[in-house]
């Protein structure tokens, strides 16, 4: 087994899209790092330069101009250094064609540029509307401390399939393969990720090094988790996941880096956190508001938001209606108290008092018609999103939608009532999901629990007309989350559902039908933190108009 | 030249996406239709069983299999015809494929299935998502009324490109080609579409015919303009744009079937309507609500509203503030007493009041701030929203979203206040588009102008605060316009904008800015008419966490 004798680092910088400056200065302090450090090779991410993914900036000439001048500036500081480094490039001679590059650039000269090869095209990914696939074998000779190595680069999505371009590397017998990616987080994905680069570094019998981008873009989460797998297969050093790390191996030397794993419930709570900070930071917000119902979406959202950017930047706002529970005002004081979020109550009355006044007797005269319940009910949300947005609007602070995914997918929301807001920090949560990180939220505080058990054990409800709950309009949650993950998740079709989840076929169709129509509110809703492989938004592209029909 | 002795016919149907049952219902009623006007070869369009674009349904392996039912169903009707009709279907051998593709159907056979080649992966089209490159040549040998015809089958973008496979089928000396298609519509694109074919069809000698989808699908609008083309390269048969239609065509015999063409914006026109006309139909509504300013937006997006779905089922709302001018009512109230719309008046001080009572104090207490005037601004475009949206709950009317291209791009929007809505009728037009629709729409009334003079002449303003005109925050619109077309649609940077128009380069900047700054409002935007290569929505996909800078 070939153990080359270098000082690698990878770099996983939580770079920004677009910021090309920002970047680089990130991208030098690295460098620098690498210098104190005696490191031969320095491996950063892909598109490290630009942040990923940069979508339709690619088509902007000029910011193609600025990445390759990033590229070539970078390069005037690697003096005794091999760094690779993602970039997009014009093809040099199709210039309307576009690559996603690796530059391996040593002592200041750009000694080979790869092109990717596999472009992902599914999920969230586009690729194919922006690049063209690479031809390059990526393959370099250097001679690094003396000694010469040959090291294999590639790109992200090259590096899952056991094919081509990397099955011809390794048959080249090359002492290393690199590959710099930009993998986004979904539960469950890292363990399987690492899985997968331990068969292809033991299938080939050639030490890998795999540095992922980390940090939050829109919805996107890019967890980390560099890895160094050695020759026979072994993880030998493993950055952490979420946070920007600088991660070094040798792997002739004994010693290891290796991060401990999360819990799946940690990983997952991290994942929504660091989104949520770096959608903060990166659009230039330290502020956030949002309304604390006493239920267990806003009590969660208010922590992950807390959690993310500080509790006192986070306001909470209690808008009580006549239909609001004593105890839906004590448990979400109890939240803002515990957590040290500064409040305020609002009651609702007066303003839903004023646009009854008005609404109530055109409705009744010129509709002959009555008052509709839902109108009333929404009205309510509605007043809630001007008076949040007012807060918003008034301290330079990003509201928090609290919309779970399981709600949002069947429309039990309202568009521009709870709905507003500007980020969605659970967005891709399913309700048990929201149960299940609020007690393991709970469990670790060192202080003890911060979200009262009260708004853990009563029974979920909108409070927007008497005694209503949800399992009024929905099927419990234990079922509801099954037939969503089963039709979203799966695309299996109704009588796959109720037949699997032993439920009656009208109930499965009744709530597919809820999700089909209730597209068009999901188009206008707020971005957030992405935890599956098929959340809302670019993961599932669907049709408002829809007429397809679920057989029974 | 060759001129096949064929009784053709192209049905461009109004198919809707998804409805299986509905769409075969139309497929069958032209299928009579042919066989009352002896027509030997029928041909639908691209996809003309599951409509354009089916998106993220053909992931659903019960609609494919429903798919493929109806063709075999249709299939059973097609004694003495021959069809073309277009269907998405799974690779025989590799079912986890699929192709997009078109059957060749003669006396209840499927004698040919040609799987699309040229796959878009561009603009709003993801076809690489979802399907893969067929290889079948598309030549079918056919015999028809004893005669032996061989026949090349293409389907949309194959045509686009002088390569294969139409090169080919040319050179093996076909009869005909046909080509279905789904070619959305934008501003100036019809002419050069047609140009195109005419192109194809000359330069391989050999006549022509186009079936092209008509209608809208969310906001793709398909103009159908369904057309022959002789092998001399010239236009034989040109179907209605913006209409169903089944229009025949013999190359062999000397009468034409020719729509004329519209004036281009008599056809910007009517491709709003169709499109606002199908989304109400094809999603099951007959009324809309939306707010009367006695503006030119607002004015336009009624009058669209009432051709498309009558002036009897459009409420207009009048919400005058405190702000608002004397002309403003007036000029609403013209409006919908000329158009015949239902109206209604509800003043907002009194809501407006009521939010203020409650939030100024807080805002004074409690962040030691004055009461910002954005945020005043906000609530009073807010509280029309929350009214508008009691009037589209309770009447079951979708809401119109009046906002224009122009105040779009640079967010001079309140995002839940004048952005709400269900749909967006003059979403892609640029401010002094709307203008000029609106007096070619007054132009063209034999009962004389429907929009009052004064809407169009006087200065655009928002009425939220005293004085309020657009130009205080805006660049004049003559300038605006062309400054964000440079952006949006040709990419170009900054300095380049400054130049060509010969503006300040601080002004083009600040203008970008906006641009760039107001990704998040736009993400959470209603869908509306797409007339150009470029809307926001599919075509433009840009992050909303974007550090990239301009430069001077």
């Amino acid at each position: 087994m070939k153990k080359p004798d270098l000082n690698i680092a990878m770099a996983q910088l939580n770079v920004k899209v677009g910021d090309l400056a920002g970047n680089q200065r990130l991208i030098l302090d690295a460098i620098q790092e690498a210098r104190n450090e005696h490191i031969d090779v320095l491996v950063f991410t892909e598109l490290a330069v630009c942040g990923y993914p940069p979508e339709d900036l690619l088509f902007h000439q000029q910011f193609l101009d600025d990445c390759y001048n990033c590229v070539k500036q970078i390069a005037d500081h690697t003096d005794g250094l091999v760094v690779i480094l993602g970039f997009p490039r014009n093809h040099p001679n199709e210039p309307e064609l576009l690559h996603n590059s690796a530059a391996l650039i040593q002592d200041g000269e750009i000694k080979m540029i790869y092109d990717k090869q596999k472009l992902p095209n599914y999920l969230v990914f586009d690729e194919k509307r922006y690049f063209t696939s690479g031809s390059h074998d990526g393959i370099a000779e250097l001679t690094i401390n003396k000694q010469t190595y040959s090291i294999g680069v590639t790109i992200c999505e090259d590096i899952w399939y056991e094919a081509e371009p990397v099955v011809y590397q390794a048959q080249q017998g090359v002492d290393l393969l690199i590959n710099i990616s930009a993998s986004p987080y979904a539960a469950g994905k890292i363990e399987s990720r690492i899985a997968m680069l331990q068969r292809r570094a033991k299938r080939f019998s050639t030490p890998l090094i795999y540095c992922n981008l980390v940090g939050g873009q829109d919805e996107l989460i890019f967890d980390g988790t560099s890895c160094a797998i050695d020759a026979a297969g072994e993880l030998k050093a493993l950055a952490p996941s979420f946070d920007a790390a600088f991660t070094t191996i040798n792997f002739s030397q004994p010693q290891t880096q290796i991060t401990e794993p999360n819990s799946p419930l940690a990983e997952l709570y991290d994942a929504v956190v660091s989104c949520t900070r770096d959608y903060f930071q990166k659009n230039g917000f330290t502020k956030a508001v949002l309304g604390l119902s006493g239920g267990i979406d806003s009590a969660l959202t208010a922590v992950i938001a807390a959690d993310a950017i500080g509790a006192e930047n986070v306001t909470g706002v209690l808008m009580p209606s006549k239909y609001s529970s004593d105890h839906s005002v004590t448990d979400a004081q109890i939240l803002a108290d515990t957590l040290g979020l500064p409040s305020h109550v609002v009651p609702i009355k007066p303003m839903h008092q004023s646009f009854h006044k008005f609404l109530e007797p055109l409705f009744n005269e010129f509709y002959d018609d009555y008052f509709h319940r839902q109108t009333d009910e929404n009205i309510q949300a509605r007043i809630r999103g001007v008076l949040l947005m007012a807060f918003s609007n008034n301290s330079n602070a990003i509201l928090l939608c609290t919309s779970n995914k399981s709600e949002t997918s069947v429309g039990y929301t309202t568009l521009y009532g709870d709905m507003a807001g500007g980020f969605a920090p659970i967005k891709d949560l399913f309700k048990l999901q929201v149960y299940a990180l609020a007690e393991y939220r709970n469990s670790i505080d060192p202080a003890g629990p911060v979200i009262p058990l009260n708004t853990i054990t009563k029974p979920p409800s909108a409070e927007l007309r008497p005694d209503q709950k949800d399992s009024d309009s929905l099927p419990e949650y234990e079922v509801l989350d099954e037939i969503l993950k089963a039709y979203l998740h799966q695309h299996k079709d109704a009588a796959q559902i109720a037949k699997a989840l032993n439920q009656d076929i009208e109930l499965v169709i009744k709530v597919l039908k809820m999700i089909d129509r209730n597209e068009y509110k999901r188009q206008q809703a707020a971005p957030g933190p992405r935890v599956t492989q098929m959340a809302f938004g670019k993961d599932r592209r669907m049709p408002i108009t829809n007429g397809f029909k679920h057989q029974q």
